[in-house]
């Protein structure tokens, strides 16, 4: 994920102490009160314990946010830690992060007296009350660190001002009341301190697996790095394994934070070197420099991913992640994102990853698997699209000559698109009928890469089709997007984590290159009549010279779900399975899987849900 | 609108006199409890009276619906009359008149109870309890003539499984219960008599303006017709004008029905011939037969229209529709759809419409607009679309040269396609902005024609657009059904009355022939790379040869979308006004107009819409 870069929010200057003083007051004078709401309110309310979950809002981490989810009530319970209370704040969600439409629940005081409700925000950002409460206050309650606010609020509320929660990435975000405000009305949402946060909110309900006696533990952490003082920093740390250390199984991993330092440390992976080269360099400094050894581009199969807000990781118990023994690298490289909006100075750190391992193997060793899109330009986005879609295949035919007659389970999956990614989904298809989601993002951020461990583990047999699709937006590009590795060029992949490993190491497609050679004069003929087609120049040089118009662009799109298409199906990134590839028809879809309906929290109408009885007496025998 | 067709309703056997008799005594058996119920339920009930609009539900008459629209409630007050109750009868709605998915209102009986209950059908036609009862029973009452049911329904109730009741054709739906039966789930919609019946349901809430004191009428009717004993017939019947009849105005008409025939006679138009011939003969007969003059084809100017359902037609106090005088012709034709499923034998009509008309002739002369489509084959719809778009510009450019500065006003509209049409909507655009809809049906069919009063009148001026969109349904043909007169061919066309009367006659739009050209091309091109382009054959032609895969569909819909238009801006069929009307540009929408949000029936939720008081105190000051 090198070059990523993540939206900053603003700096929320700390307060004077004696403003904290004055507060520290208050906070004394209204302890009595906060007893008796706490009391009234804590029937129905978890206790503090019981929020498994936890993710620092703001960049100081003075909001804290911890929370837990109930699937079988399908609500999630908050419990919102605000060291630093002031008049109130702002906490939310909304579709990718920003304040206009978006769903809040606020707490204000104008001074004299405190409000909790449900609101929103319209499109120009102004606060509204919502005629359904559904974030619902349980409980407050004043510690020595802060403030702590319970609530809860559903899944799915089916008011249409509020945020639907769903699997994948969720955009939270908050706001600091400074001023004391009259009513929610007089909230400038533009003018206070704000800022987003993305989780994943639906962790999936996982029992931890039973772990063996013999298990060790492995560091993998950066020593002591000076965090650069700048907001975006991907930090690379190259380490190596003993010599002569046997293969292993990794059964599970964990974050190592430097305490502190959990607001800064955004993303880490530990991936492991290509065997075909001997050494690495032991290069320890930011990845984008001149001074990193090219040969560090070889250290890409991903051993271990974290991303703030995610949780240890753990291989189900019938498998583990092979590493160590021969025909692999002992060379391993981390790599840490630091997001550094506040551009603090001098900040030291020596987080990684906490590896756990062990030399009974397991039954299974755990396999990765591409899915989606071939790095290649002729997939490409027009400029200007706020959400094209663009789809790669595992067909059928690969799955049959590849997988095990027994099929493989899929345990974990991990989206990956570059800047202009805003949707990832992988649809499971047999026989031309959907049969089930394999992982879905909605609100997918490029920002936002965690490896996550699915709800139920997803059977892959013979003869099945993964279908992924990704959606982006490309309003602020003057030109084409084409695929391919740079950072302004687009991916559209699912890194799946299954068991048993098989060979298939590379399932993905891309649109025919005859067809598109087709498109480009079709788009010449058509826009002027009488031209003759390009010479050869390049593919993307061909989409940069297309003059993107309404037709040209749906004629794009009509090609890409008309078109045969070439599939991977490798072995690894350069050797194919046996067969032929090319001109490949697309996988067709006879049944779509139906929109899941959402579940509301149950509304009494104002009608008898049972028939009226009618005294007719019989009408006729 | 010659040649249509009405999709047949499955005779209802006439019941028995004994089963009749036996019924009776039960009905004065349950007079008691009826009576009961009614004061119970009489509390909101509108009285009888109170249903200005009715029509029969089935060709024998048996069933009559009778009701009334309240704008402010937002409901509509429906009175059924159910002239032979049997065990129950269902009563709905549904898209196009399919017993499927449909919204009913169930009267039922297992032999000794009768219940009344909102249901809804399944894809399978399956009845299910509805868990809101949207359609609210107000009472029952027997009458010498048999039961009347009143009931009431909201246009919306934000129940998905409901029918939102919106402007436009709505498709009711009758079923007859002949047996007993023991729950809704009981009944086989399949297997019992049923039927549809198209109305205008939402009725324009229109104040009658004054008439005129020297008003006279004339009666166009047909004499004594047989009405021929198959399902439908188009009937034509030539009449004339007083010779020398000075120039007068319609100011309103209405229907003249031959009593008995109520449920027989479909719609019926007059229709004024060109005045370019002193004389036509006067034909008596079958508009299809072979008997009929072609002269009788240069009679299409419409001069009233009427559907079942309809209501007497007023025009705006200001205006009326000119008729005799010089330079039109005397010549008057009258078609009448006889729609005749049950194939009565020997039935005799001398139905037809009633004009009246004044010599004292009102401010304004009304007019009649073409708009939408111009009838030709360039606009084609693939075989086997549910939903295919077809749009129609009237542009700027043809407004500013052909209006008034200061405007027209379109206060009455009649939507017109062939038999693959399913919806029709005109909207008003002004500087690119959409600024209402002129007129619109969701659930359009071309077997029910009304020209319609609007809600209130569309002020026209130069330089706004109007824009047409008509969707057709081509599932079951195989090939392209293109633009043309022929029923099997398409139309897209909205007749707006308005006035003043200006030149403009017709404002029509189709896609430029040198653009489709480049799309048969296109075609030839990609489908088989090396082949070279068609010959010159029809157009139609051309479109037959098409393989319709979802490219070339696609690409179809693509170019429609895009491709400059040849603008038929026309003081009469064959006059254009002067100017540039080749290769215009397509108008652009750059703001759509805001989908109505339904108006939801008030239901409380479980929580309170206000902000919950919370005792915190001055949180600092």
């Amino acid at each position: 994920l090198p070059g990523m870069q993540t939206s900053g929010s603003k700096p929320c200057p700390c307060p004077s102490f004696k403003l904290r003083e004055v507060a520290s007051m208050y906070f004394t004078m209204i302890a009595v009160f906060l007893v008796i709401l706490v009391v009234a309110l804590q029937g129905s309310a978890p206790r503090g314990s019981d929020f498994p979950y936890k993710v620092p809002l703001d960049p100081q981490g003075l909001l804290e946010l911890s929370w837990n989810v109930s699937y079988p009530q399908q609500v999630v319970h908050f419990q919102l830690l605000l060291r630093d209370l002031r008049f109130g704040l702002l906490f939310g969600m909304s579709d990718r992060g920003e304040f206009e439409n978006a769903d809040l629940a606020v707490l204000w005081s104008d001074g004299h007296n405190s409000y909790f409700g449900d609101a929103w925000s319209d499109a120009k950002g102004q606060l509204h009350m919502d005629s359904q409460q559904d974030y619902q206050l349980l409980g407050a309650r004043r510690a020595p660190e802060g403030l702590y606010l319970l609530f809860r609020r559903a899944f799915s509320t089916c008011d249409p001002k509020d945020y639907l929660i769903e699997d994948g990435t969720v955009h939270l975000i908050y706001g600091i009341l400074e001023k004391p405000v009259h009513s929610l009305h007089a909230i400038n949402i533009s003018a206070i301190h704000r800022g987003l946060q993305r989780v994943q909110l639906l962790k999936p309900n996982i029992t931890v697996p039973e772990l063996p006696r013999d298990m060790k533990t492995m560091e993998i952490t950066a020593p002591n790095v000076v965090i650069p003082s700048q907001e975006t920093t991907y930090w690379c740390y190259m380490t190596e394994l003993p010599a002569d250390f046997p293969k292993h199984h990794i059964i599970m991993y964990e974050p190592v934070i430097t305490a502190g330092n959990e607001a800064l440390v955004h993303h880490m992976e530990v991936f492991q070197c290509a065997a075909e080269f001997d050494s690495f360099s032991h290069y320890n400094g930011p990845c984008d420099s001149k001074m990193k050894p090219d040969r560090l581009n070889y250290c890409r199969h991903v051993l271990a991913a974290w991303a703030m807000g995610a949780q240890a990781f753990y291989y189900p118990k019938e498998a583990g992640l092979a590493f160590g023994g021969p025909g692999s690298s002992r060379y391993l490289r981390l790599e840490i994102h630091y997001h550094n909006p506040l551009v603090f100075e001098g900040r030291r750190d020596s987080s990684g990853i906490r590896l756990y391992y062990t030399a009974t193997l397991r039954r299974y060793d755990a396999g990765i698997m591409e899915l989606g899109l071939v790095y290649t330009p002729v997939m490409a986005i027009p400029p200007g699209e706020d959400a094209f879609i663009l789809t790669g295949y595992c067909t059928d035919k690969c799955t049959q000559l590849a997988l095990p007659a027994a099929g493989i389970r899929i345990f974990a999956s991990q989206l990956h698109t570059h800047l202009a990614g805003r949707k990832v989904v992988t649809v499971l298809s047999r026989d031309g009928r959907e049969q089930q989601v394999v992982n879905a993002d909605g609100h997918y951020s490029p920002h936002f890469q965690e490896i996550r461990m699915l709800k139920e583990l997803v059977a892959v047999f013979p003869g099945d089709e993964l279908i992924t699709t990704c959606t982006y937006n490309t309003e602020d590009r003057s030109r084409a997007t084409v695929g391919g590795f740079g950072i302004l060029e687009e991916m559209c992949v699912n890194y799946v984590h299954y068991y048993p490993q098989t060979q298939l190491e590379l399932c993905k497609s891309a649109v025919d290159p005859g067809y598109l050679h087709r498109y480009f004069n079709l788009v010449n003929r058509f826009n002027d009549e009488e031209v003759c087609t390009c010479p050869q120049v390049s593919v993307p040089q061909q989409f940069f010279s297309v003059p993107w118009n309404t037709f040209n662009r749906d004629v794009l799109k009509s090609l890409y779900s008309f078109a045969p298409i070439s599939m991977h199906c490798n072995k690894s990134s350069a050797v194919r399975f046996p067969g032929e590839w090319e001109k490949q028809p697309l996988p067709t879809i006879t049944e779509r899987m139906q929109e899941p309906v959402p579940h509301c929290p149950p509304a009494p109408g104002p009608r008898p849900a049972a028939p009226v009885p009618l005294n007719l007496g019989p009408l006729r025998r």
